[in-house]
Formats: structure tokens, C-alpha cells, sequence
């Protein structure tokens, strides 16, 4: 059901391109919807692109600008004269032309909006570029079909024809009073099923959910998520109707969202733009910084086994499991912190809940630490069977291993469940408590566990 | 904006149920939307709820038992006689009818069905229920508005009329021919604005973007992502029309695809339900597995270290660094291990770019080796020179653990980059290539890149 570009394809497109056979590309593209056309444009060199792109519908056409990679358009855009640009933008939605204008340098910018044909499409858009991005207005589109609530539904269907063009989808028509204030909304289904002649004050419905220009999108989103909204209308400070935010909008928002999310967890700061749009310099940017506290904060793991140099070089032995134990806490600690920040996120549990969350991972911990600690002791006492590499010390040395085990998983746990909910408790990203952040501070104390209980256990062979 | 719960509007809440003041209760429902009253309805018990629940309009209390947690409806669906639960799933959507009537025992779920008034619901929800759920079947509702491509506007508002109760929202109007074969669709803005006896067939769209019932769920949030779509027809395998997927479902899809996605990464299995409804043994299921095989592969440092058991024993400061060096090397593959299954994951990358991602990402490490390596460096050397904790070969033990960080930081980004890409290419999960999991791969050959590095450089201490 959904396009897949092939070689071949590209191969015959290219050369109905180098033949100048406008008429194939006509037929190829007919079928097609813009985000296949911009996966083909972004193949394309941009001479080739140019062509294509004077062979298809002009409305097409801007919906393709739209939904091609940010560096092709940046450089196909480029290529363009400011009155060609100028063009494209009229086409677009207001949000859409919004964020493309953004993008071009401001000296560009003035230019393509002075060549604008719809002055008022020119003028939204200059005012849709004043909005902070992260908010609602910055987010919203201009074009909305509004009535007046005392109108009735011969004006609202004759609106809908004057706005058909501007608005692809409607979903909901805003009913506003004589201040422009929104009142309410009604749907089309509403208003195809009434009498033809109704009042809008008789069938409109007054219960309207809305948010203000300032609103964060990532309220926005949760809004439009908690109460399965396609459209959300957004109003000034004067509770005045000033745009409308569509669903699709919003899926960006939370996947960029869950990127950042992710990419925090895993240690770094999130990257602004996909990948391969990031610079090696970028790149190196967002992980350094994490990565050189993190080494750091590690190398008090050197300071901690410092204090117990003595015993190690008297049972050289120990050091050997030194990276099994660490790891296994920041491993359980990794798990924990992630179950814990996913919930948070996703609002299945709250910092209210804490000590049920503790109480539980104390005990899902505990088991944990149980089974690898006894997986533990068992590898140390099955091998002294086979080998001599432990000594005659084997039994002393298992136990340490398999109880130490029960210790920093237990607390590699209680660690790693615990921080995202301190961190969400004064007014921080619980995802910040990253698996290596975690890690880190369970492998300083692990160590600390580690010798201690070796300290105990082996103090006869240490003395 | 957003309805908020405090604990004294549940107080009074209480107070009034309590009261049995009806009056008070349904004034304070009557501003809220279903997704709020689910809020209260989880913060009461069962008595208190079915006394409000009695309250409600029949339409907002199906809403509502749809939007209720999981295990707070199952127990209030317990307490209802399957005459009472029938009259809730008439007032529901079919997709939600089904969805609620599956969590029910297999023998109530019949009663329930015979008691259903709506015959023609009741039918459909039986087909529903033969879906898998992780297909458009499972996830598609049958009420939809239909007309035939012979038939003119007058009859589609008709139809529209006669829908009106059962859709609650319309976005778009399915056109089907002689055999219910889906050929096209008509949006409500479409048919608004036609004269108002139009012929179908001269204002419908043909082309329209539609997915089979056995599509998977995946595909469909994936085509709804990408043509930014609301709705979704699905037909059958003759092509007839059967259903309709609303975007607000394929939220759903999305969000618990994320959270599989981060739970895979976090080295453990997929919860399948929220975290605080798993019970503890539920949780160690999926936790437990993986932290054994890891802890099994992480065995395998003790065995590498014990290669370098005479070595260790010989200049025991070796054994300090060892978990410093690690998990520099973990953090490093667990950054792009990330990087990588995300990028994967959007479709920014796709594996045949592998050879750019190797090489970006052997840059990217190099550099952050360089860097991770020259503070190692310089906090040895420093601090040798104000203890003599390092002894006499302070140089080389620094010109060690520097010279390791680069070769272990740049082979912990290749392998954490280039994992997620091999598990790709055939055919696994890249999320799989959890950050512990690379961690471990990489603690292992860490380890022999750092005591060979040491073997090299002090090996006139060593001999």
C-alpha cells in the first residue's frame, strides 16, 4: 500500500528527467502523495529537482517543500529567486510557511515576505514569527473557519466556501462573540444534520477546550492526547481566537520529545536535529560534556579501591571480579531508573507514589541480588574444583563474591529507582538520571560494599 | 486549563456522595469531560463510584468506563450485573466495546453480548474480537458514514443523519460501488460546499489511502505518521470497507511502541502493562532473564583479568583503574548505541548508510578517546606529584591508562554504533542492543586492550 522507492525507479525517472519528458513525470507523480514525492526529491540532484519540481501542481508542489529534510530544502530553496520562494509560501499553510521562512536567512526573509501576492497570509506569518517555537502560538495555524454566534447556518456555509481553499482539513468550525472572543464550536457533522436554516446560538456547543498562544506544546500535546483531540483552537490573553494547533503537529512534538528523552538517558544532551544533520562537531558537542563528568565522577571508583590497595595485593584475587560486581549493580540500576522515568513519564506513577516504588524495588532488588549472588558463589566454588586459580582460600572468596552480589544489585536498585523521583521532586528531568549516570554512582559504592564485606570475610587471610 | 484533582474537591465530593446528593454531583460533572471523571472515578471506591456513576448520562458513563484504568475497571465491571454492563458497551464505540468486552471472563462475555439491545453492535463487536490485536482489525471501529458512488449529496446527508448518533465524529465520508469495494472519499468541507444536489460521483476524491485488516499496527501509525492522516479506512481482502482507524488509537500504538523500544534498551524485556499493575513477580520475569545472560557474559571480565593475574599482582595500582577505563568505554557505546537505534527507529538512517555511520562514528570516538584519555593522563601525573601512591613508574602508569582510554572509548563507539546496525541488517530489534549489553561486550575486550596496553608499556616493571 505505501510507496517504495527503488532504483529502478529513480533510474527511469532520471532519465525521463535528462530527456526533458515532462509528460512522464506527470503520470509518475499523479499517483503520488508529497511526502513520497519528497522521499524521491531527497535523492534527486538539485538541478533534476528543479525540474520536477515546475512540472507539479503548484499546491502539490508546497506540500512537498514541507515534508522535505531540512538540509534539501535549505539547499533547493537556495536555488531559488525570492519572488519563486515568495510563490511557494502562498500555497502553504500559515504554520507551515511559518517554519519554512524561519529557516532562510533574514535578509531572504524580508525579501520573500515583500513578494508575498496574499498580504494577509504575509501578515500572519510575520506574526506567527514572533512566537517562541516551544509554545502554542508558535505551533498554531491562521487559517480556521469562524462564525459569529448570532449568525446562522446559511452564513457559516457560505464562510466555509470563502475559507475552502485556505483550510484542507476542517474539522470543527469556532463560534466567536462580537469581541472575537471564542465561545464555543460546531461541528460540520452538527451542521449538515440541522435544518438549513438554524441559528448558530441553536446548535453550537458552548463546552470548548482551548489553550492560550504562551501554553507549552508539551501541555499542548498532553491535551490533545488526554482528550483524543484532531484540532485544538488557541486564544490570546484576551481570550480572542487567534489559531488552531492539528494533530499532526503534535505527533512531531512528542516523537522530538522522546528523542531528547531517550538521548539524555543514554548519558548526552539531546541533539536539536536528526543525526546525520548534525555535525561531527555538533555531535562531539551534546557527548562530551556528560562523558567527561561521567569519567570524572568514575574516577573515584580509583580513590575508593585506593583505600584498599593492601588487601587487594594481598588477594590479588579480588580484583578479578571487580568489573562483575560493578556492572551487575549499574545493570539493575540501569533497569530501574528507566521503569521508573518511563512511568513518570507517561504518568502512570507520580513522586506521591515514592515509597511504593521504593518498597517494591527493595524487594524486587533484593530477589535479583539474591539470584545473581548465588549464581555468583556457585562460578567461584564450581571452578575451585577444576582449577587453583582461587586457593585455598575458595570458599571465603565465593562467599564474598555471591553476598557483595545480594548488596550492590539491592542497592544498585534502590539507587536507580530512587534518583529519577529525587530528581523529578526539585523541579528536574528525571531523565537526566541516565543508565551511566546511575552506573557511576552505583560503581563507587558497589566498590565500597565490595571490600567491606571482603574486608570481613577474608580478615583472617588479610591480617 | 487543564482539569486538576486536589484533595478537598474530592472531600466534598465525598461528603456529597455520602449525602446521597445527587444534585451537587451532577453539577460538578457537568463541566468535566469524560478523561477527568476517570481521574476522580480512580481516586474512589467501587460504592462511592457506582453511586456517581448512577448519576451520569448515560453517553459520558460509557466515555468514562472506557478512559478508566485498567484494574479500577475490571473491578467496577465485576460489580455490575452483565445487564448493566451490556447497557454501558450499547453506549460505546465499537473498537471500545470490544476492547472492554475482552477483558472480561470468557463466560460473562457472552452474557453480556445476549443482553445487548443494539444487535447489529453486538454482531460487530463479535467480529472485532476475531482480530489480533496488533492488527488495523483489532484496532478498527465499524461505525463510519458510507454512500454509493450512485447516489447523490442529498441521500449522503441522509446517511449522515441516520449515523449521526452512533458517529460521534465524522471526517470524512467512505464512497463505495455495487460490491462495498471502497473507491474513494468525500470530506464533509466537500460536501458543504457542493450545489446542494451533487451527484457523488462528480465530487468525491478517488484517491484515497486505505489498509488492509491484517495490517499491522506498526504500519498503520507508520502511514497515518506519514500522509498525516485522521482517520484511516480498512478493507477487506475483496477490498470492501469494514472499518475506520481514528488517530487517537495509533497514539496509543505509538506510546506503548516507545516504551517497548526503552525498556529493550534498558536490557530488560517489554512490560506489556503499566508498570505499577505488574505484579512483582511479573517484574522479575522480565527483568531477571536478561540480567542473568548479562551477568553470565560480564563472567567473562573475571576471566579476561585473570590472564593478567601476574601482571596485576605485580604493580596491584593497575587493578585501580580498572573500572575507570570500562566504563568510559561503556558510556561511550551506550551514547552511540542510542544515537543509533533512535536514528534507526525515525528512518533518519537506514543500514545501507553503514559504512558513513562507522566512519562518522570512529571520527566522533577518536576524538572523545583523545580527550577522555589526555584528563586520565593528566590526573595521574598530577597527582603523582603531590603522593606516592603511583610509585616510581608514575609515567608509565599514566601514559597506561591514557594510551588504554583512547583504544577503549573509540572501540566502545564502533561496537555500540555497529551493534544495533548488525542486529538490524538481519532482522532483529536493534532496540535489543541495549546500552548493558554493549557495555558488557565492551568491558570484556576493554579489559585486554588496557592490561596489553600495560603489558606493553610496563613491561620492564613487569618482568
Amino acid at each position: 500500500m505505501q510507496f517504495e522507492l527503488t532504483d529502478e525507479f529513480l533510474q527511469k525517472l532520471r532519465e525521463a528527467i535528462s530527456a526533458r519528458n515532462g509528460a512522464f513525470v506527470v503520470e509518475q507523480f499523479k499517483e503520488l502523495y508529497p511526502p513520497d514525492i519528497a522521499v524521491i526529491f531527497n535523492e534527486l540532484q538539485k538541478e533534476e529537482a528543479k525540474y520536477v519540481y515546475s512540472q507539479l501542481d503548484e499546491q502539490i508542489a508546497a506540500d512537498v517543500l514541507v515534508e522535505l529534510d531540512d538540509d534539501v530544502r535549505e539547499d533547493f530553496l537556495a536555488s531559488l529567486t525570492s519572488k519563486e520562494i515568495a510563490e511557494h509560501i502562498d500555497n502553504m499553510d500559515s504554520d507551515d510557511a511559518a517554519d519554512v521562512i524561519a529557516e532562510l536567512p533574514d535578509s531572504v526573509q524580508d525579501e520573500v515576505l515583500s513578494h508575498m501576492e496574499d498580504s494577509e497570509q504575509a501578515s500572519d506569518i510575520v506574526e506567527l514569527l514572533n512566537y517562541d517555537e516551544n509554545t502554542a502560538g508558535g505551533l498554531m495555524a491562521t487559517e480556521l473557519v469562524r462564525v459569529h454566534v448570532n449568525s446562522n447556518s446559511i452564513e457559516c456555509v457560505r464562510e466555509i466556501r470563502a475559507q475552502a481553499d485556505a483550510v484542507e482539513n476542517i474539522y470543527a468550525i469556532y463560534v466567536v462573540d462580537d469581541d472575537e472572543k471564542l465561545v464555543g464550536l460546531l461541528s460540520l457533522k452538527k451542521l449538515v444534520i440541522s435544518p438549513a436554516n438554524s441559528k448558530i446560538a441553536d446548535i453550537y456547543d458552548p463546552k470548548i477546550i482551548s489553550v492560550k498562544t504562551n501554553t507549552d506544546v508539551e501541555e499542548v500535546a498532553n491535551i490533545m492526547d488526554k482528550y483524543n483531540l484532531v484540532v485544538l483552537p488557541v486564544i490570546d490573553a484576551l481570550g480572542r481566537l487567534v489559531g488552531r494547533i492539528t494533530v499532526d503537529d503534535v505527533v512531531d512534538v512528542r516523537r522530538e520529545e522522546e528523542t531528547e528523552d531517550l538521548q539524555k538517558m543514554a548519558g548526552m544532551e539531546a541533539l536539536d536535529e536528526p543525526y546525520m544533520n548534525v555535525s561531527i562537531w555538533g555531535i562531539l558537542k551534546k557527548r562530551a560534556g556528560w562523558l567527561v563528568i561521567l569519567f570524572l565522577g568514575e574516577t573515584l571508583t580509583a580513590t575508593a579501591m585506593g583505600f584498599f590497595e593492601n588487601e587487594i595485593a594481598k588477594v590479588v584475587i579480588l580484583s578479578l571480579f571487580v568489573p562483575l560486581i560493578i556492572s551487575s549493580g549499574g545493570n539493575t540500576g540501569s533497569q530501574a531508573s528507566t521503569l521508573v522515568i518511563r512511568s513518570l513519564a507517561l504518568g502512570e506513577i507520580t513522586i506521591r507514589n515514592w515509597w511504593a516504588i521504593i518498597k517494591r524495588e527493595i524487594k524486587v532488588g533484593f530477589i535479583l541480588g539474591l539470584m545473581l549472588g548465588l549464581i555468583g558463589f556457585l562460578r567461584v566454588a564450581v571452578w575451585s574444583q577444576f582449577t587453583n586459580i582461587y586457593g585455598p582460600h575458595w570458599m571465603e572468596i565465593a562467599l564474598t563474591v555471591g553476598t557483595s552480589l545480594v548488596g550492590v544489585v539491592l542497592w544498585g536498585n534502590i539507587i536507580g529507582s530512587l534518583f529519577p523521583l529525587i530528581l523529578k521532586r526539585f523541579g528536574f528531568d528525571p531523565a537526566v538520571s541516565s543508565a551511566p549516570f546511575v552506573a557511576t554512582l552505583v560503581d563507587i559504592t558497589g566498590l565500597i560494599i565490595y571490600f567491606s564485606v571482603a574486608s570481613l570475610l577474608l580478615g583472617h587471610v588479610l591480617m
